[in-house]
């Protein structure tokens, strides 16, 4: 029989899953299952601190499908939860590995460091609980290999992260090899096929009598993997298709019948009237969070809404428990006679871009984000990987049109600033894997930056080269938008932002720096091609906005937020 | 009657317990709160990220002891648990204050930002209970000032973090403002008074008749507050008193009878043999945690030692539960018959210098760590604050004999590496509030630096002074003495660290950078005195050492804890 070790097992797994880099942080519960990265043709990233690493993970994860993080027991794990947290919050599949004490020292209940000194060692695990779709210790070589395969599996259909403990002890404990020859099971349980059947006939019957249907597309088609039925359902129906802010990029701009990002009451007005006014909403992967539907003010009718879901369906107010979309809508597909679907008026016989004329036309020299983003469209080339900041970047895209084949990286549920960064550092390597032609491109504010910024070292480390944006606008404006304008507690200390490449090591001719405070100077950077929007080097761009000036999205949802906030219930101490 | 905020009721009585500046990251739902600071006398600090905040809360508050630090609900509270962890296992009283989202939102499980999408607003407190002594929820105005009392209290006394979660519309509920006139019950839970008496006979007895005492006092003597009682016991007793790595600095070694620092098998013989061959151990506040330990060697006799702790006394074999050392210790120092202590030969004239002599004579010119850290000794200056790094600065200033009233600052137990820069902000902060003419010293290493390097920033915008020493050793020089010598897991992106002030914004002439590659620069640098030793502003020394040494300490201790990592039982899979 063959033999391999625990460690091996798992690393050879992950690359079975397409993983060719872990994210992480060295410690010296971790040290000698890095050790075994390269024989199962793992590449080592070496983060500069774990949270970054944990943002790394993720970013990598939406290029790739799925990702691994390695930390350390106590201190490592516990500074990457935040971001952890994040992927189970936006659903992204991140298998995180943690290197913890012997199995030998826990039973003692050692006093070692990287512990509580209490003895305690489930308690860092348990943090992960409730952020991780399954954990496990492997501190059994005899059911090793079955829980990482079931700990990957879950990992991968749940779309959500896992947490592996894995002992030092533990690490090179010998088990047989043979279970890598079969592949993990990675196919979604399967439908109840007359449930399925019934459910088939009352969407097609529903969909036909429509007049006046729309499709709006939202986060979880995306991370549930029915971005091709999608768009074959688009196509092939001719129905007008909406996303959402967390959806941004999954529906080709280009298409003549795709009607704009619908976000409630924050919607632009045509988009708005188009998706209120249909009488059927074909809803799929809906994620209703506040900041992807405008603080909660959509109006579409229940009644009038199918929902498919990757775990159930919904008919009006009829939910089908147990019904996951991606079987449904394949089948769909290939049973709706497409005739028999009435089309609206509202068809365009062009993608219409989108410039703010009003904007276009006031003369001024500001930078000013109702001027800027619609502007970015028109720089931005087919397949661009944009990777946008919770603050105003994350509201400004959602005014640019994109080429065919963008994808959009961001974070609009879990929001935390920072994010970025470490995502673009993620995207940016699984893209130098797999598609080198892609240009990376990242869109930040000097406050977020301050977080994180120390991951553009790591970019620079593996060769990687983003277009890094730093909108420079002196402080937290997505938080002035919500409370305290002018407060202290949204400023933040001026760093000199062109010298970061450098002062990171970039080498000489590797690497620029701009510094743009003008439309113009966005114009002709813009336009300078090869040198700077092909260029084969890492670049920074400092672009300077005014300080109070926000995208229209942010400046409505702040207010909201606000309101929400402070709304109180009428109570009095008695 | 006068009525207040729950808000404000908080911040005066952060206020009343010496605190006045508050470190955190503004997030939507604590900014209501933000507000308030002011208005209690608190100032805001803003740091780069919570990480960063929470190791800076722990420093400020070893220096004046306690400390506040607020964050904002999921993204941010979880980016600071790692911090707070550490200050947990380290026993150290941090308030962590949490803006949560509404009460009303929070009942209706809705679906906002920096949540995990599944309604669930308990998930984050719930992660925080085990590194909190206590957690509240500010919902009930009606109780809210006696739950406010309570947790400060808690944090005080046991010298753990607490957990407060404000809803963003109970910050400004009207409750009664007259709690405050009376201050907060901070005194020690009182000793039964007939088991005191009995301890203090049996004490008494043991110390008169032990020939050959010593007095060996450990990181809770600090943290408990029992330091007087400690200098008073080793004046009075002439008994030789000894530190360990976690107590550096507690005992003034300059006192004749300071003996060294005990670290069982790795003590410099000298000292080990002092220790091992006392025939009684007075032991204060003991934390006998791996790296603190010498890797669990220490050779005394249980049978042997009298322990104090917070809550209970140990003599020989025999516990006496709930019976405190401050009062014990208090009565001791008042019923002693000094007289009746017989000392030991071992009572020295004057107080020895730690120089290593070997080294000194080798002639060659590359900094060494054995050279190293001697030469501090003889630069450093009464009541310095030095703070080392999880790394070899926390191993190396074993090899530095102290002059009087300095204070260090590390993490021996939690040994989260990245904490002294955070840590050095909050006890430079610390220090402009209280003592401006004290001097605050960081050592730091090239890797630790890059996870939270961006804190230095923080230092800058709030004209904070400290000597900022990063050794250059070209990647995590700890982690391969404990595995992986050249392994690329260990490496790091190498920085140009002489440019970072300016990058963050130190302006001209408030600043200065120094790279430093031979001993007699280090003895040209250190004998520049006002101009660098006392000079009146940010600096920074890039100190480059080679990349395979080591503290002896740090040598033998990795090596222990390879050894440790790696111990397999006798398993095999079936």
């Amino acid at each position: 029989m063959t033999e391999t070790t625990i460690v091996q097992y798992l690393f050879k797994r992950l690359h079975q899953l397409g993983i060719r880099s872990v994210h992480g942080v060295p410690g010296d519960y971790n040290l000698v299952a890095l050790d075994n990265l390269q024989e199962a043709g793992l590449e080592w990233v070496g983060n500069c601190n774990e949270l970054n690493a944990g943002y790394a993970a993720d970013g990598y994860a939406r290029i790739k499908g799925i990702s691994a993080l390695i930390t350390t027991f106590g201190v490592g794990e516990l500074s990457a939860l935040a971001a952890v947290a994040g992927s189970y919050s936006e659903r992204v599949p991140v298998v995180h590995i943690v290197g913890v004490p012997s199995t030998i020292s826990q039973k003692q209940g050692a006093l070692l460091h990287h512990t509580l000194g209490n003895g305690d060692f489930s308690v860092f695990a348990n943090m992960s609980r409730s952020i991780s779709q399954v954990v496990v210790h492997l501190t059994d070589p005899t059911i090793a290999a079955r829980e990482i395969d079931r700990v990957l599996r879950a990992c991968y259909v749940s779309t959500h992260p896992v947490y592996i403990a894995l002992p030092t002890d533990m690490a090179l404990q010998k088990i047989p090899s043979k279970g890598l020859e079969t592949p993990i099971n990675l196919s979604m349980p399967p439908n109840d096929p007359s449930i399925e059947a019934d459910v088939l006939d009352s969407i097609t019957e529903i969909i036909y009598s429509a007049n006046n249907a729309a499709i709006l597309v939202d986060a979880c088609a995306i991370r549930h993997r029915v971005i091709d039925e999608v768009h074959d359902l688009i196509n092939k129906s001719q129905l007008p298709a909406f996303a959402t802010p967390m959806s941004k990029g999954a529906i080709d701009e280009t298409n003549i019948r795709f009607g704009g990002i619908y976000i409630g009451d924050v919607s632009r007005p045509d988009v708005k009237k188009a998706v209120e006014s249909a009488d059927l909403i074909i809803s799929i992967g809906a994620l209703k969070s506040d900041f992807n539907s405008g603080g909660f003010t959509y109006h579409t009718n229940t009644k009038h809404t199918i929902e498919f879901q990757v775990d159930h369906i919904k008919i009006g107010y009829a939910t089908y428990p147990g019904i996951g979309m991606k079987s449904v809508l394949q089948k769909l597909l290939g049973s709706l006679d497409f005739h028999r679907i009435r089309h609206t008026e509202s068809a365009k016989s062009k993608p219409p871009r989108l410039v703010n004329q009003e904007a276009e036309n006031s003369g001024g020299q500001e930078i000013t984000h109702s001027w800027f983003w619609p502007h970015v469209g028109n720089w931005l080339q087919e397949k661009d990987v944009i990777i946008t900041e919770t603050g105003t970047a994350n509201f400004g895209i959602l005014e640019t049109r994109f080429p065919k084949d963008v994808t959009a990286i961001s974070q609009v549920l879990w929001g935390s600033i920072g994010y970025s960064v470490g995502a673009c550092q993620g995207a940016a390597l699984a893209l130098k894997e797999t598609d080198r032609s892609r240009r990376v491109i990242l869109f930040t504010g000097d406050g977020a930056f301050q977080m994180t910024g120390n991951e553009v070292s790591t970019m620079i480390r593996h060769g990687l080269k983003p277009i890094i944006v730093v909108i420079n606008n002196d402080g937290y404006t997505i938080e002035r938008m919500i409370h305290g304008e002018g407060a202290v507690y949204n400023d933040i200390q001026p760093w000199k932002h062109t010298k970061i490449l450098e002062m990171f090591g970039a080498k000489e001719g590797e690497y620029m720096s701009y510094a743009v405070k003008t439309r113009k100077e966005v114009d002709e950077l813009f336009q300078k091609g090869n040198e700077f929007s092909k260029a084969e080097r890492i670049q920074l761009v400092e672009l300077f906005m005014p300080r109070l000036d926000a995208p229209r999205a942010l400046k409505i949802t702040g207010k909201m937020s606000e309101k929400l906030n402070a709304k109180m219930e009428d109570t009095k101490y008695a």
